[in-house]
């Protein structure tokens, strides 16, 4: 583990939130991306569909040096949790590496967040008939709302105009007839609209972002991992080193103009993203 | 031309316009139906993407039996007109087939239509950044709007919703100041929410569907085709003829469930879509 690299992939730009996190809680790691621009969106395919694209975009980022991955997308992640030998299989691409997705950590924080039991979770279409959240979270009521809308008007730039804000609203009714008081942003491109579900939600619920919840896991293993084979360094002091040198590269397998503009606002800092 | 079978693809849906304007036309007609809905949206991805996936889908229908490629999908149309060989390409798969495309009908209907000489085309953004429609209408006043959520939203079902309407109102809104009096309906998807367009427009602008064009050419070519070899046999004769054996197969290359439904729902008759 002396040299982690994170291959973080996602159907377009929503593994980003996660990426972003990644950077503010790790400022030393690096990371490959890939964006699956040319076959986006994946939450309106079926699961075995959304595997094969999982299975071919982990091939791709071990070749580009990735050593761990990140599957920083929902609908990827529940297609993998569900489909048996799915998770090992990937595993065993970055030679039976840990892998990391963006459920479990948030359904650990929804179960913690709870208080009446209640959880509301928007999500694709995919990711909802995969029952995953439902099958994670015995002994809770969980209120699962399919959102196919919301990636192609993310992606789109649509973020902040009163239609998305008209058929998120549409979207979150359900959750505040059921009476939930915690919310899971069932998908890596919700983050783009957290405000808008925040404000409709209303204070006393909890918002769950999967971006969040996975970069505090990666956090927490990376530092573990760096902090046994370097002996006398602190963890802090290995991360503080690492953090001269870290290197992160951003493919996409179409539109990598579109890309770089909207991962660079997004970001923070420039990016270039090359096309596979 | 003995057996004509028709290889008719579009990246979902979208295509089944044109479809069912050929089975209208042409009762007796033979075809196999592709739609790409494992890598659908087409229109937000670069020309040579989609041209890739249009060779693909070509060799795919080749194989189930077609003999004459029906590009049902204006972005893979617009892709493969503006790139060199590419039309030369997909003819070959069919043997040097006559192939047929949606944008080249759609806009000799437009010229015969418009008396200003202003045409406005509402289109997906492969198709307006490929700038086909000045290319093909020199002379004319052409006003372009890409329009990236109309296929997302007709794909999930909400043509009839209000959201769709106010979206739609603002990609309408340019081409009501600019004063056009025709208006293409540049992608396949689009005649499910002709009405609207036409009621925002106004009586005076004519609304031009390419799948009614494409299907009138179509039907001009087979008749030509199915006269000749006959000898006695009037057209009408060989047609009714043809009407007693047609077969029409559908293939998805995702969720066959879903396209079935909404595929029966439009055609008027059950169809049961196979997955690839």
């Amino acid at each position: 583990m002396k040299n982690v690299v994170l291959g973080i992939f996602d159907s377009g730009i929503g593994g980003l939130t996660v990426a972003r996190e990644i950077e503010r809680r790790i400022p030393g790691v690096s990371y490959v991306y890939f964006g699956d621009t040319a076959r986006l969106p994946y939450g309106t395919k079926t699961a075995s569909t959304v595997v094969n694209y999982a299975i071919q975009n982990s091939k791709f980022l071990k070749a580009k040096g990735a050593t761990m991955p990140i599957i920083a997308c929902n609908t990827a992640s529940a297609a993998i949790l569900k489909t048996k030998g799915a998770n090992k299989k990937i595993s065993l691409i970055f030679k039976n590496s840990k892998t990391f997705n963006v459920i479990e950590p948030a359904v650990e924080a929804a179960k913690e967040a709870t208080k009446n039991k209640k959880i509301g979770v928007l999500a694709t279409p995919t990711t909802v008939n995969s029952r995953i959240y439902e099958r994670l979270l015995p002994g809770y009521k969980v209120v699962s709302v399919p959102a196919p809308l919301l990636v192609p008007l993310i992606e789109a730039g649509w973020e902040y105009r009163p239609e998305t804000k008209s058929i998120l609203r549409e979207y979150v009714n359900p959750l505040k007839k059921a009476g939930v008081d915690t919310v899971i942003l069932g998908c890596t491109h919700y983050p783009f609209i957290a405000k808008l579900v925040r404000d409709m939600m209303g204070d006393k619920v909890k918002i769950i972002n999967p971006a969040v919840q996975t970069a505090e896991k990666i956090e927490l293993f990376v530092r573990q991992q760096k902090a046994k084979p370097q002996g006398v360094l602190t963890t802090r002091n290995y991360l503080n080193k690492l953090n001269k040198y870290p290197h992160r590269r951003f493919y996409v397998s179409d539109l990598p103009k579109g890309f770089s503009k909207q991962a660079a606002r997004f970001m923070g800092h420039p990016i270039k993203a090359r096309l596979i």
